[in-house]
């Protein structure tokens, strides 16, 4: 199972044009992302969404869960100091037969250039979207081209007091 | 009440770049399309929406409803035929200060272009999405620039049998 698990404005950003995410709910609410970061063998994301995560400070988020940052670049991994990071390269359908491979079968997708590549190679079978209640007219957007329509199939949909709406798809039917 | 009512991909689009609602579900299932037009003292529509709906064929959809077509070049209003279709150009506020004199304070705001203007002029009070179930990855975009955030408040949502998920924002909060 791959899954992508993400909050996203109305009008489909991820995060401002900086990288900002001051539009997200301060509130403390339980979505259930670490219900599904302890149910899942990996997470994978890409270089920026990496660089995001180390320039907030403070602990590493992710506790000895393994990361996988995807890049062909070189990059400092140690910078995520007590986190069980690797690097690796390639197409998402290698990434996913090289951490299945590994035991990783269970996977976090995450990030937009990452979400996007997965998205378009086939490569997730559930997006888990919650919507917070703001337009922002501009930014890093979700989702992108695609080389062909995919179908989901509606699983779930949940609204929380704060006013954001989760919605689960499944993909790949 | 300005009331903007509109079916849209996941990834945000209302149509192909040809137009084209293929993508839409073909199934009946009354997600409150003929409720809200009958609540509305009229529809607001761009020229674009207004061609694409008389290349749909058939008759006119709207009955004797009053139709205002936005555009500042000649429009061939005789197309619509049973229809009771004026034509208005002008800002956002004026087309609402406007109507409203003329006794159309409900409104039904509809079309790509048309939604972005009264968006971005502050002149929508409600926002009904209803996503369909599908990624197309490129098409018409729901939304557009914004000269600052507009905050939503969650009103309700719910699903449907065929996996369109309707949700309701209040704005101008």
């Amino acid at each position: 199972m791959r899954t992508v698990f993400v909050g996203i404005s109305v009008d489909g950003f991820i995060a401002r044009r900086d990288g900002g995410l001051d539009f997200l709910p301060a509130e403390p609410e339980d979505h259930g992302f670490d219900e599904l970061l302890a149910s899942v063998d990996a997470l994978v994301m890409g270089r920026a969404t990496f660089e995001t995560v180390l320039g907030f400070g403070g602990d590493w988020p992710y506790g000895d869960k393994r990361v996988v940052v995807l890049s062909s670049q070189p990059l400092d991994l140690s910078a995520a100091r007590g986190g069980r990071v690797e690097q690796m390269s390639g197409e998402p359908a290698e990434i996913v037969a090289r951490l299945a491979a590994s035991g990783a079968v269970n996977l976090y997708i995450d990030g937009g250039v990452t979400v996007q590549r997965f998205l378009r190679a086939g490569q997730v079978d559930r997006l888990v979207l919650t919507r917070v209640p703001v337009l922002i007219g501009d930014g890093l957007p979700l989702f992108g081209s695609l080389p062909h329509d995919v179908r989901l199939r509606h699983v779930a949909t949940r609204s929380f007091p704060s006013g954001l709406v989760q919605t689960e798809y499944a993909l790949g039917l």
